[in-house]
């Protein structure tokens, strides 16, 4: 998976007919200045840190037929003062993300 | 998905036969100098913004027999002016994009 | 799909058996200084600019027992002088691969 | 496969349904300052050296429904010293990393 | 397929147990300082150039339940002089590569 902050909403009027119910979200990668569009089915807000599953796995969640889609945000990543019971492996993930 | 600029096409005459109905498009991808070639369904024009899906979700899209096609664009992006409703989540989606 | 010329062949005698009849032809890839190897089933020479899809769908073109090949020729790329009916789209293409 | 080693742990409290038990580990991967989130069923440590296996092959490992998983440890990296019946090889593979 | 050369082996005790018989190689990749770990069934050895397939084809090699496996080596590079039938060929083959 990649992380990434949602940095806006990307919108689309004419596309395919088999796009499921959900949104298209632009993340801003850390590590990189790259930015991708994954898709959101968890009602994920701009400014969320994001983890982003992408390939065919994306598509392979919404089960039977299928959809498009290459790019998935599978959960929003924990601030970090919202769980204070690993204080020292946090602080060791947020260093290597500079 | 990643996204881009359709900068013209591709023709290819001397093929695969399993390629379906539908055009190549060059796409000049946003963030980078590179570009790639898209299969397209949707009659995109040059000069549209377009979302591209990668990998094997493109050829499943076509479903039964899949055509060795790895990218497919799914829709249009939206020009800014098109849906003047949500001005300040597209500001911030252009300014990713520099 | 990538775009590149065929630069030249590779040879392997000692490989798995599933690799089917074809050949393994170098590809420089455009905008990069990447070559990869695809997997060529329409007698592509070498110097022909080509058309490429990497991934499963390289291999699930085979059907059946899917071979271990990652990228496919599925076209030759037509030369700019073949087709005089859209010299402007064309040129357009020309320019975006400097 | 890719290797690296294990820097933190990335919680998500907010996530889709379907994702197993396990951990999402941060690697930060050899050879480049790039990090990625692998999926953990081994109980693997910080500061561990590891093999991830990434895209579809992490999600099928699961069997029956597969879950959005794109990336899994598929092993821990025996330490140099764990085994001293290959020095010479081990070497070579160590001066390879830097 | 990427092209590389073989230049030690990886070795992981703690694993998952779906792993197949065979070796875990690091492959110096052409044309770059990246290095990956591919699966070997063929009893390669260090030094040899080897023809390496990523993603699900490598798994879907192995048929029925396929293993977490996402790199494969799939050949073995013929040396120059192990076929002189074709120099030219051969010659521009390894001009590209440096």
């Amino acid at each position: 998976m990649i992380t990434g902050t949602v940095v806006g909403n990307v919108w689309s009027t004419r596309r395919l007919a088999e796009i499921p119910n959900g949104a298209f979200l632009e993340i801003a990668l850390d590590n990189t200045s790259a930015t991708i569009v994954a898709f959101d089915v968890l009602g994920t807000g701009i400014g969320e840190r994001v983890l982003v599953s992408t390939g065919s796995v994306a598509a392979t969640w919404f089960g039977g037929q299928t959809p498009p889609i290459d790019a998935l945000i599978i959960g929003s990543i924990d601030a970090p003062n919202a769980d204070s019971s690993t204080p020292q492996s946090k602080a060791k993930t947020r260093s290597t993300q500079k």
